[in-house]
């Protein structure tokens, strides 16, 4: 047995099952990321990464729990990384993008539930994830109806923490979302038994805040009008994001934007000249859903910015350095993730319409794509908001929907040729 | 122009779609209510109220606004009426249930929507509801996705105040519904421009506390081994209870009740010696979703008691009456209505499996029905726990999912038949 298959083994991991996913996932990456032309050499260690996904990264957290420290899996964006940072354990996002997984979960959830909160707990459950069977403790965040009663049922699987998010954001919500913060952080104090001092605190805030300007980097190369990266390669690198030690991380996206920012001082672009330039809005992409983003740029167009959970709405807008007194770090992180952060979840988030608006300014795109995950209601419904707004301001907008399954990628590669084409003239 | 379309034509009603569906609810109210034999003569008054469903009481709320009082619309039991009737306006309810209303509803919402969000937004939109025209205002709540997104379409076009429902039921909880409610009550007095004074509140405390009596009494009857009023019946008058004025329904219900205890001292029984006692968990049925009871008590069955919105949930546990200070008052009503409401909402929600368990020895049932609006993710997902628990109870369960449509009537007659049957030997 090898080294992966003892580790997936300790974790008494399906192997069998797991092994079919293992088969299957190069190949898969293989037809997304490697029929790509002139991609940037940086891309080298995240293609790493991505070739032994459930290997490399899982044998580091294995082996940070030997020396006793907690791994804590999330789910969502509003959860904030620093009071996890801060009581010395690590974060791992556990969202998942497979259709792998669908068919388990569905034996907990209703079918007519989002393939990523099947995927999910179909995940947990078929003992198929490594990151699944690693984590410690999950946390979850009441932001949608789907997650919150999915959480009651993995609760009785594993130890469980929901943090009660507000949909409005007045005054008092932000004093709820402090306090919620508040117990987060206890919580954690607690099942790491690690107390977060205020100066753990503002380093965890230096930390993550590193991490999310090195995104920002990222993103801002895709502003310009020769494109250093396709949108695939960086949906990848925000996937890994949610998993990967931050300080390398941060370390590995300054250093491809160095050859990125090289790039376009070169005039070397991954574009075709004049191929549409598409935002994509919408709800979360969770490895290994690379779909859209495939049949887009193998359309011709190409990708250069996500409004979504797995792009701006996680980097976006950092948190207040330097805080003085525990309150004011509180302060920051509730400002931050309730203030910045515009989900669907939000009664009215007129917040997502303006930032649709300024990042299409910001990225000169041509097109806009609102897609969104099957069952979806939130950000279904928002589509009549969000679609008006973008016919108003004269951007051509196409809306999906889509699930895991591979059975619309042809109809979804018509749609899209389609509007691309439209763009074209 | 007979009085009841002038009404219409003057609350600007599309009165030629309207015509429509006045025309075939005196078919289907025949076909489910007109076939029951050996009714309680007090259903002469709901018998009234129905026959002429959008004229009597809609005349009443048009002469009370004529007289300056307002009307306003709601969704869910968690929005105290107290409040309403404490500032001198009357509260009515508007959820839809009715597949007449479903295609307005889903050219503003996803179709994956569930068909009482639907079918209100329908009813709104498509003017073919006087109700939705008349009220001057509609209170909305944070309870699931669907509800939380359409009252933002709606707010476009009509004033909406959303109340946020937490969803856990922790200490801070219960003191964030008090602020709540503190400012529902204000939004009150500022939209009627009465004070809502200790008094007042006190009133209208007892007001609907007498009106919870009187249905608490209503079911108390179908306890007995002796069922003295059809489950078809009596969802009809908890239908009319959300819209009806509350004294008078309290006093007719009351008439009705004094028959039925008469019933049940000389031993009549609308139910065929040994029809399967059924309880019905689930999400509510808004006026005229009458499907269900109409299959059950069609197949041989007797619905003895609603562990739903339209049901237990509407009714059980009195807010304490004779308060002290305002703030005793709210934290009265935050009591009631989050401590005692069991809806899926919340996370978790043991609640109702206590409340299912004990309601199903209280009226001696012989099986459970949990039958859910198809869409509703919160309701389908937390069956998992329900199925599990009335099983580990020893209850024979039939789990359904259904919308407005007529499409699925033979299927659902079928396994209730076949349910019914299996509870029979």
């Amino acid at each position: 047995m090898d080294k992966n298959h003892q580790m997936w083994a300790d974790l008494g991991m399906d192997l069998k099952t797991h092994d079919l996913l293992c088969e299957a996932l190069p190949g898969a990456y293989g037809d997304v990321f490697l029929t790509q032309e002139n991609r940037p050499e940086c891309m080298d260690y995240f293609e790493m990464v991505a070739a032994d996904i459930h290997g490399i990264r899982a044998a580091e957290l294995v082996e940070a729990q030997k020396q006793g420290r907690k791994v804590i899996g999330t789910f969502c964006v509003f959860v904030p990384d620093e009071a996890v940072v801060a009581a010395d354990a690590i974060v791992t996002g556990l969202c998942g993008g497979s259709q792998f997984w669908v068919p388990e979960g569905e034996k907990y959830l209703p079918a007519n539930t989002c393939p990523l909160i099947k995927a999910s707990m179909g995940a947990r459950f078929g003992k198929t994830c490594p990151y699944f069977r690693i984590a410690d403790m999950l946390v979850g965040e009441t932001t949608c109806d789907g997650k919150i009663k999915a959480y009651e049922i993995l609760s009785e699987d594993i130890d469980v923490h929901v943090m009660d998010l507000p949909h409005q954001k007045r005054p008092q919500d932000f004093i709820a979302w402090e306090n919620e913060i508040k117990l987060f952080m206890e919580k954690m104090e607690d099942f790491t038994g690690n107390k977060i001092t205020l100066e753990k605190l503002n380093e965890s805030i230096k930390l993550i805040n590193a991490k999310r300007r090195a995104l920002a980097r990222l993103y801002d190369c895709r502003k310009n009008k020769v494109v250093p990266i396709s949108g695939t390669d960086t949906l990848l690198i925000m996937q890994i994001a949610f998993f990967d030690d931050p300080a390398r991380l941060t370390a590995q996206v300054n250093r491809l934007c160095d050859e990125l920012e090289k790039r376009i001082a070169d005039g070397v672009s991954v574009a075709k000249e004049g191929a549409p330039r598409i935002l994509i809005t919408g709800t979360p992409l969770a490895v290994p859903n690379w779909k859209l983003h495939n049949i887009i740029e193998s359309s011709g167009g190409i990708v250069v910015c996500e409004e979504n959970c797995t792009g701006t709405r996680y980097f976006s807008h950092e948190v207040k350095e330097d805080n003085a007194t525990m309150d004011e770090a509180v302060k920051a992180l509730s400002d931050r993730y309730l203030g910045n952060i515009n989900c669907a979840c939000f009664t009215p988030n007129p917040g997502r319409i303006d930032d649709i608006l300024r990042l299409a300014k910001e990225y000169d795109v041509d097109g806009i794509i609102d897609c969104n995950l099957k069952f979806c209601n939130l950000y279904a419904t928002e589509n009549y908001f969000v679609e008006r707004a973008i016919k108003e301001a004269g951007i051509p907008i196409l809306t999906l929907e889509t699930d895991y399954t591979d059975s619309d990628a042809e109809q979804l590669r018509t749609r899209v040729g389609a509007f691309l084409e439209m763009l074209g003239n």
